[in-house]
């Protein structure tokens, strides 16, 4: 970090030129999509910085929204809450950052003050939390408007890659912090990850850094778990079968030390009960749209912990570190790469996953 | 502990009679139970110990065996999982223990050995676990046969009170170790007690060591809400109201830190997934006879950890030297007072505890 | 905390009269001190806020400053890092606090957004630390500068009393954080607490959180220890005999499970470490001056934890609340007080605190 | 763990040919040791087993015991406390082991029952601790006596690799447990180990379960460094340089987050106070013989964690799970091969280890 020093104003970017339009990515209600004309985004507050993003993707959330699955989102709103890009525009209360500055953007907004962010909860800031591309303008656009810019900005190296910094927004804290940290995987443990999706993929690489006995896999997209094979998965199983049996049998009828739902149906989070060991833990990170059944009267006694969590980004430093020493590599992930000009054929893309392997899609600026 | 001596045989009190019957409840099937002669137990193993029971009680738990729910308890079933006597006889591999020695009986078997206890979890202990009154015979005897008795008895002190003690043998180290250890409870927690029996009673004593902030205590009944605040509750609700919307508003709309199930049913669960503040705990302890609904729609977000648990009764020396030091006092829970003989009265009051305004039956020998 | 909002400029209470001097308490190199006029702080940086003091105290610290223990500080300095008092003017930068609020000021200056804040080291804040009265000018004055003011203030209630309040800004979350809490104090714990001073004693009150079992304390002032009695200390040792042979009497020869040294000299610790039982914690909180000697050749093999730390004021916003809902009253440790003016008079009474029978004495504006 | 089983009285193997003596390294004081004739051990307690040594080793703690460094072990004791073999006989008392299994003996001889052994301090069990060869006869011997052979064996696989698994007797957790998990090794951590001895070496072997940052290991001979670099380390460095400015500048001058002491002297203890960064862990693992000084002056305010610790042996299980599924690979410390019959020459080794470039000598029945 810099140390601080006094802004004695908003500071611009000598480079930036005089312009007040952009394009970006827009919902207009369920279904809607343009890639279209919008008005660049100024400072609010003295705490906001503008980026101008480099590289953005497309997550999986952000099809949950075009759906209509997230009222919160209403027409007219860019969508995206990953990014990567530089410093133009800083308010007077930044101190942190300053234009030219090569950033990642959290998709977590955090003041840092607050007593949810001083216990590490930035993702229930008092002041921020999911934002972006939710209750304000998001990163599918040339340039953001970032609040809270000094705990919600982090510095990139000169040298980062950014497709593989850009996931590091959102896919990698979250599989990272609500998959692995909360289910407290230990060396030795079996662990089973139900979702081959990113977030799944990204649970296997960074299950690993406590390397765990089997780690097995879930789903229905055969593709998709050879992608998991190829990433460290020791077992893998078609969601198709009888994926509990199969969990049985492969950990000797105990069931597994941790069971990561990451797909967001009561089916998966069937599953893991199913296959919880006694003293296990299930940790949840799918985003949920239902209710689902706990099966209490069967569970009540079997000394489990279930955790919930929306990604609060604490890790993103430590995952920075992972990257740059090499002991991480998020781009295995990273399938398809389109222009942002280009957006709406990623959302195309996107939404056709199974049949164009896609797993995260990456936008460069353009 | 003692120190572990050779026993050159089986060991035989001195002062036993030899009379090869007893006295003791028995289960017969749903709602029918009698006070009849059983034959004396019997070591059967090189690690059983028998004890002659001088105090015992009726936990919930008995009542619901009666009503049927736990259908691995059969007809015959001697019933009962807590008490206090002394030892009586030793097979040639119990070490620990001598004839005479007063003993607290756990409500948990346990071998010590397995790698369930060697990880603190005795309740799945590979070869015990809750057996007394369940899957062989109890406590609510004259006698009874505890398996491995090295790892499953706690010596008592001389002067120890045995109504006190008797209430170690669960439902301590149960709301303990259940509710306020896994709930997490830290000084100034904000912590919720949805249920105000012997459990939910025996978590606002316990809580109290961690000097937490509001202890809030829901129950339908009036006179159990006012035991509540005599043992420290700072607020009680009546959960025939809106307990829900009295809890948001006694927290200042936030919730709670730590919500403790005491009852074993959904709307309790219900309610205690319906206060939790984010970043909370919701600590189950209740007995649960069906599924229930986990909010997750909602909750995937809150940042909250859910646990279940079957007491280890890992906290029982803690909890003797809380009593021994007279920071607790269980005696507060034991309304009733019963000669053994007369158990059968004495369930007949367990059962209309409303009415009787009782939290705990003791039942004496005689 | 309050919402942030846009802060236009700096902003001056309108009850603000121009003066350009104050009085204010003044090292001038060891041995030498004086209430003298200097000039009123001013915001340097937009992060800073100038607080008007209404009530401070003298720590033990400044004692070892002004005997030249503390070569950081150099003549001229304003001493003091304890106060409470009122915002009057707010740096541009500075969000959370606005002229006429009422404050706690932290002992430690914390940026909250560098590594060490991340993770909730305060004490190690890459542009903060403890500064005040060390590096900059501190609070036994009429007014004081406070750096990154949004991080290192806290609001007080209307109601709140100030000489309780003061005692939080630093012994306090001293005791607790370096002493209680590294110490690992669990329910039932014997802990020993080296020192009765105001430090000591202030672990004594906060060790009672956790419902330890015995609480041994440990001086050679006699008052002292008749204080720590009045406190909670069950047991009392005089260090003028053989208080480690008392110790290990009182806990038959097992030792304490937590030592906590609240001196800084070699022999205090030495006392730690001859009565810590094996799997024990040494919580050290003294500030010391020299090395001690550490018994590795019969410590390496006992299972202990020491650990050190500055104190991070992390537990401030729950020592707060602990005070405002009455489990904590810290004026007991307040004995003397004082009109700021009469500053000389009050270090002279600490100065001689044995026979003055004085802990904390507190200055009051005016 | 076998199910429990009522022995019905001390089992022998048939196979046991009716000997009365064996051969044994023994200790004749001071620099003096014989491999001579010895009593076999025979059952004494009933909870002892008799296990024939298919395989033993070498710990540099026996070169210790040799030059007469510790006072408990008496002329005529057998040395050594690691050893693969099979039991041979079993006394009464001895449920989970029969003649005839293939084990692993623990350094740490425990009962499991005592308080320290229910908190996993089985070092310090009332009834055990270090004794094999220390207090009682050793492993390095055709037959040694395993007291609470219960809790102190481990079943070893039909297929296991006796020369990797002797190394779990004492080193590897040793490492383990008093070195990585004491020191609480983090992903990302940069951690230094001083001393590339078999246990250092292990340190570096057990770090990488934990995915830490750098790992810089610390000796002056150079074969064991590379051997360091062959496992793992990311930095090496000779301790007869300047080893705590080249630990600095690796770091940028911030000093490592964990400090593993694996060698027991002075120097190595001030290497590691002088590189560990602010908030970071110290983890002695060497055996002292004097004290330390420790820098309180300097780091009574560095907020860090120093632990002492005599190895546990409760990660065992998950070492051999560890092994057996090749996450780990013990026999790489396995430099040199004798028959136990010469295990004089096997100690002329080891006491010449930098010339020998000998780590951990292996013991092999015969």
């Amino acid at each position: 970090m810099r140390t601080t020093s006094v802004a004695e104003g908003p500071q611009v970017d000598s480079q930036t030129t005089i312009t007040t339009t952009m394009k970006a990515l827009v919902y207009h209600g369920p279904g809607r999509r343009s890639w279209e004309d919008k008005p660049r985004p100024r400072i609010q507050e003295a705490t906001d910085a503008i980026v101008e993003i480099t590289t953005s993707t497309i997550c999986g959330t952000d099809l949950h929204i075009l759906k209509g699955d997230v009222p919160e989102v209403t027409a007219g709103r860019i969508l995206g809450h990953e990014g990567v890009g530089s410093v133009r525009e800083t308010g007077t209360g930044v101190f942190g950052f300053r234009p030219g500055d090569r950033v990642l953007i959290s998709c977590i907004t955090s003041c840092g003050k607050c007593d949810h962010c001083r216990k590490g909860m930035y993702s229930h800031c008092r002041a921020g939390g999911w934002v972006l591309g939710h209750t304000i303008d998001g990163t599918q656009a040339e340039f953001v408007r970032i609040p809270q810019a000094d705990s919600s900005l982090h510095h990139l190296p000169e040298d980062a890659d950014e497709d593989a910094m850009v996931l590091l927004s959102d896919i990698f804290p979250t599989a990272f912090e609500c998959g692995v940290v909360n289910g407290q995987v230990q060396p030795g443990d079996d662990v089973a990850i139900v979702g081959a999706g990113p977030i799944g993929l990204a649970a296997v690489l960074t299950a690993g850094f406590f390397s765990p006995g089997r780690i097995i896999v879930v789903d229905r997209d055969l593709n998709r778990l050879e992608v998991a094979q190829s990433l460290g998965a020791t077992h893998v199983v078609n969601a198709a079968g009888h994926p509990a049996d199969e969990i049985l049998a492969i950990t000797g009828g105990e069931g597994v030390d941790v069971a990561i739902e990451a797909v967001g149906v009561p089916e998966s989070f069937d599953l893991c009960q199913a296959v919880v060991a006694v003293g296990g833990h299930i940790a949840n990170v799918g985003v949920h749209g239902r209710p689902v059944s706990l099966r209490l009267e069967r569970l009540w006694s079997h000394n489990i912990t279930l955790t919930t969590r929306l990604v609060d980004t604490v890790s993103t430093p430590l995952l920075l570190n992972m990257v740059a020493s090499r002991r991480l590599d998020p781009t295995k992930l990273a399938t398809h790469r389109f222009r942002m000009s280009e957006a709406m054929k990623a959302y195309d893309t996107l939404a056709d996953a199974a049949r164009e392997r896609a797993l995260k899609v990456i936008l460069k600026k353009g």
